[in-house]
């Protein structure tokens, strides 16, 4: 039997699950939210109560939750058995080398094999199907996914046979972006409390040498209030945990990141874990005691 | 008497001074370098040994040297009395706030007048004529300098009239700058030291959401040794130095520069002080114990 499925539809998941099927590719999808799986249904895709149900015999299935721990609860109570033999797994979610290479061992002596294909992009680029996809894993797995990989990205990265390589990749790349955000609520901060507009600073910072994708992109939230959520605090918590660890796993200090990392906690432990990852910049405000946002 | 004059024919220096006359503008330079100045008078300027002399009856100097203290030393042994009454003299140098506020006030006594422009673009800016120019100072200093600020920017941003301002907005951007500039050694070393092939991390990265002006500029430079110093390790310690101190004395804790900062100083603790900027990548190598460049 062949069939592709997808297990995760959430603030990525979504985007690209609609992204496959406008390739003309059924899909098979599961979430553990009710609404989740409604709002898949009702976009054509075909769902269902139970996980190992809706996977049956597909043989390709997509992974896009948001841990390492999401990911092995979701594919080792059933649904490796339900696949269709030798069938090929995606992983695309964030996380570390060790666990990418464990989660690919296991599914080894099952039969199955692993791509490790972590994603960057956000919410804007699942939704437009131009992520950028850090891939790993042998011939045979980018073979069957090839058409849904296409679907899905602007770019796929191909880094080696081995599973382990797409994630690193990943991981390091989430020092940037993460030690970027948090340096954009750093400057953002700085600038008010010292006397400048902080629009007049963003305009010039983002044209001049200090420019990043990231400044770019979330520096225009941190002045506001209330910015609509598309990837939270507590998720680049998660990433920017995966960095320190596997640059201390690998030998390599990032004070850095771990210094932004450090920021990241205290938006959370303001209780602003749930938000918007901009909302950082409101641990910033706390200790400079002058707002940046004007609402 | 009306005539236009530079003190400081450097790095930055010598690009806005060609870029000046290429519009017209007669120009009298001084710089203690006498290979700078030799080069000047080969383009077209018109020098001498002795500063005061060179600037005699000008009513708008230019000062471009690396330091406060360095303007300091250039303006006020003699060059401030030689200069036309009620000159205008436009401060370009990174400078504390507090430092531009100093000479303004120091130059007003002898009935001149400030602009405090610092500017952001680099070696490549000065010499394209395309340098961002932040500037304060009061509405008569921008009508004389404003030729002059055309011949050397691509944009001039118009932000009070007091000094300070302009310093304000240039150091809080060199947080960024010099955020960003560490945050791809880090990553670099990093990931070559997890596995990464650094060409290909680099491309990933560079069209990614971890993307900076700072990382596209300087990480190529980082893959190779040698690279010739457009600014260097040193300036940049002065930058950071500005940026821990004028965040210190406006009450805002900026951890991520804190950092930063002090990797650079251990690149200058290595002995690479006078190097291309891009050399702190040495000092996350000599910590990672893997090398980043393949020369």
């Amino acid at each position: 039997m062949t069939g592709t499925a997808m297990i995760g539809l959430g603030a990525m998941g979504q985007g690209m699950a609609r992204n496959i099927m406008a390739a003309g590719i059924p899909l098979a999808g599961f979430d553990l939210s009710e609404g989740a799986r409604a709002r898949f249904a009702q976009e054509g895709g075909s769902t269902g109560e139970d996980a190992a149900h809706v996977v049956a015999d597909c043989d390709l299935l997509l992974v896009m939750v948001a841990t390492a721990a999401q990911a092995e609860a979701a594919l080792f109570a059933g649904v490796t058995d339900a696949l269709a033999p030798g069938a090929v797994v995606i992983l695309s979610s964030t996380v570390a080398p060790s666990e990418a290479r464990a989660i690919a061992a296991r599914l080894a002596e099952q039969g199955h094999t692993m791509l490790d294909a972590p994603v960057s992009g956000g919410q804007v680029g699942a939704d437009d199907g131009r992520l950028t996809i850090m891939a790993s894993g042998p011939q045979v797995a980018f073979d069957r996914a090839d058409t849904v990989l296409a679907a899905i990205s602007k770019k796929v990265h191909r880094l080696g046979d081995e599973a382990g390589l797409g994630a690193t990749y990943k991981v390091v790349h989430q020092l940037a972006a993460g030690v970027h955000l948090v340096a954009a609520a750093e400057l953002m901060a700085f600038g008010a409390k010292a006397g400048c507009d902080p629009q007049t600073l963003f305009d010039i910072v983002s044209s001049s040498a200090g420019q990043s994708w990231m400044m770019d992109d979330r520096a225009p939230r941190m002045m506001t209030t209330g910015a609509t959520a598309t990837s939270t605090v507590d998720i680049f918590i998660k990433d920017l945990g995966l960095v320190v660890q596997t640059a201390r796993d690998s030998g390599a200090p990032v004070p850095l990141a771990a210094a932004a990392y450090q920021m990241m906690i205290g938006a959370s432990g303001m209780g602003l874990g749930r938000e918007d990852d901009s909302a950082v910049i409101r641990a910033y405000e706390a200790l400079t005691g002058h707002p940046v946002h004007k609402d």
